[in-house]
Parts: structure tokens; sequence; C-alpha cells
């Protein structure tokens, strides 16, 4: 296949997440390995104490390690997560979060994910993930 | 101020959570330090390879996690979460998070979270959660 | 091969880590999946702010770890550790790290493990921790 | 105080790890909240399958959290270290970590520390940890 071609295709299979849409979150494979993943917050998403929910923050951070480490069109499922929260934000502020893969060895790969306030820069949150590779390409593999 | 006045506060303040409403989950203390959260799934908590969202068994887990945490009354945030992601669920799933009191020191509290398959009990995720504990109640403290 | 010589085979094998001698602790098999790790922390455990060095609590507990996911005979490889210090020892004090399964899937299992002060019966730390198997069996498998 | 003796006063309390030196650890501060360890592997810091121990590992990147986290002269104890283990290595390998402050908030900060194969350069493992800073200067505050 068309490498051209392929990079559509999961780029396509990627953007069809669900609950990525539901947040409306916007999902963008920048390149292999590497993604972001950008939301405002709205007041729905907010938790008991008035500030965006921790599952929301989480959810960003998510979005853009499966989109990284599925980026190659093989099959990556969640194994492990460890995230800090490092800064509280608000209804109405704007999310992004931007994956890269740090590792990537035969059954196992790993990415660190930064979530960022976008108007001020600040780090809101930081994880590090990890993914196991199934034998299973979801668009062809390269040759 | 009574305890079952005090109790009946910290609920219904934690109660309020606007996330946890929004995804339908129902939010339930069970004593100091302990919690249930439970949700089914619905195909928009879906990721892109058709199984429950990982950030929809976070937030089950975190909404946990937080009512576990602030059930004393006290205004706790979510320093760190590990969470391990165990066996794939589906859309239509009941699922139900159960949070504990593994730690309770000065500044900082540490809670386990299970995530279960409400038909047949088997373990979803875990994880191991820690808070900050503010020198803030927003239900007033014993005394 | 019978099953009383199959687990003194595995614990044998167990037994044998360089590091745990090293430092003088003492490894037990309590079962599948189940083990326990004792070691009275020296001077030259600390750290620079004279209490119990964080990289010793961790042998603690990694190699309860360890002795608990290598328990069936098949070989286990970390993954992941997420650890949380919660209580500051002492040279001369006397730890004690419990490994207990969680989980066992296809190709990974996790496990919880608890390190106290053997005297006060205090959680110095907690972790959760996660394994890959291999197709690889040190001591022949059950059929 | 000069900030250059501030800056070596510093150093000689971190250089006095008992442990890091029983180990045959050399630390390095970079900079302020930046910091290197390395160590050659010898044969007690393997585990029963013949490779480098976790645990040796975990101590590299631990040393390097700890020199980094304290290199403002703040005491600030570890809360939570997620850690991956990406590659083995066997003794006589020479490891490397590596320890950069991310974020630097109120009570606490965080940092991402990698272990490397210094002849390879190949990642190790990796991790994400978590301190609480304390009201206490082991070396008087800037002004």
């Amino acid at each position: 296949m068309d490498e051209t071609i392929r990079r559509r295709s999961i780029n396509e299979f990627i953007q069809k997440d669900p609950f990525a849409r539901h947040l409306g979150a916007q999902v963008e494979i920048i390149g292999p390995g590497h993604s972001r993943v950008s939301l405002t917050v709205s007041d729905e998403m907010t938790n008991f104490h008035g500030t965006t929910h921790g599952a929301v923050i989480f959810a960003l951070s998510d979005m853009a390690f499966a989109a990284a480490s599925n980026s190659h069109g093989q099959t990556a499922v969640a194994l492990n997560v460890g995230i800090n929260f490092l800064k509280v934000s608000r209804s109405g502020d704007r999310l992004v979060a931007e994956a890269k893969e740090e590792f990537a060895g035969g059954r196992t790969a790993l990415y660190s994910i930064t979530v960022r306030d976008e108007q001020t820069g600040d780090l809101v949150a930081k994880s590090q993930d990890l993914v196991y590779r199934k034998n299973d390409w979801f668009v062809k593999k390269e040759r």
C-alpha cells in the first residue's frame, strides 16, 4: 500500500473514536508516534470542587496516547498509565495534550504525554503510558 | 455539628459532581474512606477499537477515588494515579468501581481502587491513587 | 514432575537472587503468587537525609514482587512499578514486604505489595506492579 | 550566602548518600533540578534470571531523582515513583541515569528520569517521580 494512503487510512480509523467525539476533542496525528489532542473544558466537565475533572484531563492525555500508540497501524492496547496532576484548570480553559513515543520494543511501547493550558502554556498534567502491541494490524503493515 | 448531619452534608456535596452526572455514574459513599461508583457503558463511551474507552474506565475509578478521599469533609486533590488496564469490556456492560483508603497521613492519603464487571466480577482495572489534603474543610471538621 | 519437587525447585531458583543475598534480605514464597521478604536496615542503606534509602524500600518490594510473579515457574519480567512512599524508617528498623497476585491474564499479571515496619505494623510503602510473562518456564510447567 | 558556596554546600550534602557510596554510584549535580548518576553493574547486582536487578536500575534512577529534587537546598522527600523497565542489561554494563525537573509548584515537584546503557545509548528504564517539598532548607534559602 502506498504510504500516503496508509497514513490517511490510519488517521481515519483514529478519528472515529466515539468518546473523543462525544467530548468534542480534536485528535491530530502529527507523525508516527506523535499526536496532539485539544479540548475546551465545559461546565459539565468539572468536579464537585468546581475545577476541571481529573477524568477529563486524563481523557485528553489518554486520547493523545491512543492516537500516538496506534499511529503505526498496529493495534496497541493500554497496559499502564501513571499520571501526575500538577495545576488546576477551569471551565472555559482550552487544554492541549501532546504524546510522544519514547520507546518501542517488541511487544511494548512507552509514551510521554503532557497536558497544557493552551493560553498560558502551563503544565496541567504529565503522564507516562505503556502499551501492549498485538499481532494485529488494523491498517496493513509496511513491508 | 451532629455526625449524621455532617455525613449527609458531605454526601450531598459529592453527589453534585457534574461530570459524574453527565456520564450517568451513580456515586455512593459507603463509609469514611470507602466508596462505590457504578456506570453502564454506552456506545459513545467506546474507543476506535470498539471497546470501552480507557478514559471511561479511569473516570469510574477516579470518581470512586474522589468520593473516598473527600469523604472526611476535608478537601483532597489528586496528585498521582497509577492505573493498570486488565480486561476489555464493551458497550452494555455495567462496571463498578470500589475505592478504599489504605493510608492517611498528615498531608497525603493513599487509595486502592478496583473496577469490576458487575455481572462476572472480573477485574477490569486496578489503580493506586494519591491525594494531597488541603487545610480546607468543605464540611466543618469533627472536634 | 511431582508438585512438591516442583515447588522446591522454584523456591531454590528464587533463593539464588544475588542482590537479595548481598543486602541480606530473606525471601520466602508462601504459596503460588504470594511471597514475603524481610530485611533489617543497616547504616549503609540510608540516604543523605539519614533515613532508609528509597531504593532499599523499593528493593524489598521488588524482591517480593519477583518471588511472587515467578512463583509459578514461568519467567516473569517487570514491566511497570508504581510505588508510594508513606512513612519514614531508619537504620535498625526491620521491614517486611508482602506481595500478592491480584490478576493473572495471558501475557501479563499484576501484584500488590505492602512494605511494613515489622514491629509497629505501620505501612512504609505500597506498590502496584505489572509483569510480562514469557513463553519460558524455568521449572517445567504443570500439565 | 554566596551562590557558589551555596552550590558547593548542597553538592557536599548530596555526595554523602551512604547507599550510593555502598553501590559505588557516582552522583553529579549538573545544575538546579538536573543531575546525572552512573554505575557499573557487578555480579552481586543481578537477579535470579542473571540480568541486572530491577532494584539496582531503580536505585540509579532514584539517586538521580534525589539529587535533582534536593538540588535547591530544600528538603524534598519522594511521594511516588512510576518506573517502566524497557531493556535488559547485564553485569559489566555501565548505566547512566539523568534526572530533569519538569515542574516545581508550591509543595510538590515532578521529575523525569532516564536510565541508559552508556555504551549503546539504549533506554533501559524511564520513570516519572513526584516529591513533597518540606518547609526545611538543609542549605539556607536564597533570599
